[in-house]
């Protein structure tokens, strides 16, 4: 379900390694070159690389690509060269600076990521900032979006695929419960979604369905513009089917006013390697025009091919 | 700091395995040869042994124990012999039973592991129960005690030393305020005391006394017999100087009338390997007797004999 294409032989470490630091000699940076190594290898790779070219030049290939890229395209290219656990632990701290704060990567992190590589983001989190990743996320937001956010982003979940029917059909009691009762925040309606695993809680919200004729979305729909409503809702569609969140996120992103660059990047980054065909072919449905013909309507230069070659695009 | 002793030379596994074999074989079992063993391996060792002996005949060591011996001895040897992360999440399991239910021993295995051991119990009890910890914590427990034991479980504390004293003193007056204004529950206590680190956490509570010219646990003991605020002290208890928190659990178990085997045998099992010494000391120094002794007195048989053996006694 990845877009990143990776030649079927891949040089060694050491030659991509030079080959970069050639890219940034002289007048002038080699960017076609950057891209054409660096959006065709996989996270082992690029980590590999990385540890290559600090051991042979005494650098961080990070911050040379700092200081030789920049904007959209400096911003893509550094996020894409972290390690996934390191990116993610990157995303969710700016999140919670007061500048950047977010409380929907911080719940994307939390959702998305299988709770295995949730989990390492955390460890990459005390690695890099001294610190857990939940007391900056408890510390940095309040009210309603602490008490979903905290659990979210602490939560390992049970991966298999077990479902007890009797209790998703309780469960899903207990969410229209209070969801008539407009008790969003309500304690037992966060522990449901905070904590069970994500095939239970499919199960419950099919139970919703069944037992109460609507989605559950539907039903979180009381006030559109209410933002924890809204978090609320795209965390239960980023627990069930996260390639809809993430078209979405992409569709608003690209037919914003001055398109969304953020987004764009963060999610072409953060799924090249995951699910970015899923996302690609749930786009086409949505919206009638290949995902790559619309971004690159709407970016340009080294920025748009670094998304395009992202997505498959490109030379080997 | 642990009082288990092994054996300079240690004889291999399949050695072992063997021996316990013959332990169980013929009239009777031979406790004394199980007790040489298995209360005289580490962690490893034991769990080598349980290989060799599923390997070698077929059958689960832990399954054997059970089927030969009885009563408090027989509760000790098997969570002696299990693994320590899979101890952990039998441990917390049993705590969400309701029959067995116990929200000192969640919040024991909560704050008295290392951060990386209670994520290891968490993997384990994925392992073994098919549900998360903290799902089944959530699910079992409410009200306050589920709004503290909830964040406990699942957190996973930055462990180095780097200490922020600017934070340390705005977050004492924060846990001040809270209690002063008996809030024991509200959410930025809870946040404090679930998300920071032990060296932070160390720090904020002795700005506390300093500001205040009280301990933080003097000041949480407005009403003495007050369920949850007994739990809080020992949370904070737990997070400061465990052996002290030990050292009274096993005091209140030994001078209880008929003695508490249940905390007796969980204290001596999950602390032989990490910091019984520690608690032995506090203890001789608390109690003026020595906690062997005490144990001697207050138990008998092979139950005392194996507390006895992980105390550091017998032969190797």
């Amino acid at each position: 379900m990845a877009t990143l294409k990776v030649p079927s032989s891949v040089p060694p470490a050491d030659e991509d390694s030079e080959q970069l630091r050639k890219a940034f000699a002289g007048w002038g940076t080699n960017e076609a070159l950057i891209i054409k190594i660096l959006a065709h290898r996989n996270a082992p790779q690029r980590k590999l690389i990385r540890e290559v070219y600090a051991s042979t030049y005494g650098e961080d290939l990070l911050k040379d690509l700092d200081a030789e890229l920049s904007n959209d395209f400096q911003r893509a290219v550094l996020l894409w060269t972290l390690d996934p656990a390191e990116r993610d632990a990157v995303l969710v701290n700016e999140a919670t600076k007061r500048l950047t704060s977010s409380n929907w990567v911080i719940m994307e992190v939390a959702t998305t990521r299988s709770p295995q590589d949730l989990f390492k983001a955390r460890q990459a989190y005390h690695a890099r900032f001294k610190r857990s990743l939940e007391e900056d996320v408890a510390y940095h937001t309040t009210g309603d979006f602490r008490k979903l956010l905290v659990p979210l982003v602490t939560a390992f979940r049970y991966e298999g695929e077990e479902v007890n029917m009797m209790l998703a059909k309780s469960e899903a009691k207990i969410l229209h419960e209070k969801i008539s009762e407009k008790a969003y925040n309500h304690e037992e309606l966060i522990r449901i979604l905070t904590t069970r695993s994500k095939a239970q809680l499919n199960a419950t919200l099919n139970q919703y369905n069944n037992q109460f004729g609507n989605a559950i979305n539907k039903n979180l729909k009381e006030d559109p513009k209410d933002e924890f409503l809204k978090l609320l809702r795209a965390t239960i569609k980023c627990l069930t089917s996260p390639e809809k969140y993430y078209e979405k996120l992409l569709r608003l992103a690209i037919n914003k006013m001055g398109t969304d660059e953020g987004a764009l990047t963060r999610v072409v980054i953060t799924r090249a390697e995951v699910d970015l065909a899923l996302i690609k072919e749930q786009y086409q449905k949505r919206s009638s025009i290949p995902l790559d013909r619309a971004i690159a309507g709407d970016t340009s230069g080294d920025y748009e091919k670094m998304l395009l070659a992202l997505l498959g695009h490109g030379d080997l």
